[in-house]
């Protein structure tokens, strides 16, 4: 039931290593099916999530509210477990099967280093819980805790994916007053409504004018707050230069897909401006994620409706599909 | 003795015009000599320092306590009169002579215009008020208010002119810990150390390493803040590097000398890092001087220290001289 990742086919043999906790799929539930040794903070039946962030819980970054990036589980993108590269699958050959982003939950049963893995014990049903994970909490996170959006201020947000449509929840609740979503896929702007969005632009009905054009005349000089969303170099100038003079911040969330370099105009950012990035939106897994929890079912956070389709472990390649196409935001997969 | 600024000849007979200030320089003040119609908030007599940046006093960003960038006297480089472009100067021929930047203060009279004047009346002598128009404010000011250096940090200079080590006498008096001057003229060690600097670093003997390299191992893996003082994309991208993974803060002050693009790894930015710019270190020139001045008559700021040479008026040229040899920080010229 956990989206997001893509994962070999278990190794029904892969046993707990110390650090790592296997966690097992029960019903509507993640839970631990055992724990490893030298394991303490999990135990067998506890409901978690698994995150790609990890957190040692020990190191200044950890140990700061300001930093979410862990010195010693620095971000990378490696085939094996995080603290000895090995693998804990096999095919049905014995041949290797690689791990994805240390948490490969497209599987029955997987193997987490608890690095990695979030306990949740708020009550929150598990298909709600698996999407904070990844895309809500950034977006969500980047809204609160990378640009702080406050009461009354602007907001543009380039892609409305649900990473962006995020954004836009967390910025609404934050008491944004004009929140722009910018997509080429104009049905976005009727999900958008459900998260906020007061304003849709599609950049092909701007009349030849820059998209940022259009946004600085409709906020008066540029918004408070921009967001690229997507990952192309061109498209985080565009919310560079649609935020304003004076304190305008750009947040990047989108990865780069092409590797392109972020590259702006060294004259405009001494106009007061700002561009910051952050992994999983400068969330702290460990502690932020269980905050989201309570606030959704405290009724505040929208999750909801960023699940659009739910489909079992078969119709997999459905899911990627429907993505693909744009036709979903969040599908959970039934294991 | 206003610092900074290259102007034409006064012409003897620009009298003040509506919403202009004539300051003539007598003794050791800048005092207004005349204002025009319809200014209220200055009279003869008056000590005063000219800034390059406007302030209307009314607009949001001027109401607002984050923003220094006056929306109606929007930053620009024009050779006239802020509000219509006129010019008060002639040559002995009648010839016009341009403004520079609003201010034009190598001249024993000028005209400015209201929204670039500041009133100094804490009893600061004005050889050292006249600091505040420029350098020092905008170090001072990127490290207090657009970096926000804390109590125990690191901070990384590239380029110790003026700017630079204002950053680093900013940072002293927030309490850094650590300020890593970086230049290529080895002899502003020394001087830096008057303003907090703690280490020195000479990228030339840096052994074939990138100076954020070498940054990076003096600091567990990067500074908490670092300034571009000088005006390189090449530079700012070291600075960028030199900073730390989640929450390390570029802070771009240089002007880029050949209007080159701020040109930054993307992926390299989401690892929690910001980058910001700002003009005037984020000082709002009209409360921030007036606060500036007082805390060098509180004995904490150190401007004396900037004052390397004094010239008269006619040595206008040594003092460029100096400049360019590396050899002065301010050179103040009595007029």
């Amino acid at each position: 039931m956990l989206n997001s990742y893509a994962s070999p086919v278990l190794n029904p043999s892969a046993g707990p290593f110390p650090g790592n906790v296997k966690v097992g799929e029960l019903l509507y539930a993640n839970v631990v099916e055992s724990v490893g040794e030298g394991v303490e903070k999990f135990k067998e039946g506890d409901i978690v999530v698994p995150v790609f962030l990890g957190s040692c819980e020990e190191c200044w970054d950890c140990e700061s509210e300001s930093s979410n990036i862990c010195t010693k589980f620095a971000f990378k993108v490696e085939v094996g477990m995080p603290r000895d590269g090995t693998s804990r699958f096999r095919d049905g050959k014995g041949e290797t099967l690689h791990h994805f982003l240390f948490v490969s939950s497209f599987a029955e049963y997987t193997v987490v280093d608890v690095a990695h893995l979030v306990k949740i014990d708020c009550g929150i049903a598990v298909d709600k819980a698996c999407l904070l994970s990844c895309g809500v909490s950034t977006g969500v996170g980047a809204a609160w805790k990378v640009a702080e959006v406050h009461k009354g201020s602007s907001v543009a947000i380039f892609g409305l994916g649900t990473i962006g449509l995020a954004v836009a929840e967390g910025a609404r609740l934050r008491g944004a007053s004009k929140i722009i979503g910018v997509d080429l896929n104009t049905e976005k702007f009727t999900v958008g409504k459900q998260f906020g969005v007061t304003y849709f632009l599609n950049p092909k009905d701007c009349q030849d004018k820059p998209v940022y054009e259009v946004i600085k005349e409709m906020t008066n000089g540029g918004v408070d707050y921009s967001f690229e969303c997507i990952g192309l170099a061109s498209l985080m100038n565009d919310a560079f230069l649609s935020s304003r003079p004076g304190g305008g911040k750009t947040v990047i969330l989108g990865v780069e897909m092409h590797g392109a370099p972020l590259s702006i105009n060294s004259m405009e950012i001494l106009r007061g401006k700002s561009v910051m990035g952050s992994l999983f939106g400068g969330m702290k897994p460990k502690s932020d994620i269980p905050l989201l929890a309570q606030r959704y079912l405290d009724k505040e956070l929208n999750l909801d409706n960023f699940i659009t389709h739910k489909v079992s472990f078969e119709d997999i390649n459905k899911a990627f599909d429907l993505l693909q196409q744009g036709k979903s935001l969040r599908c959970v997969i039934w294991m």
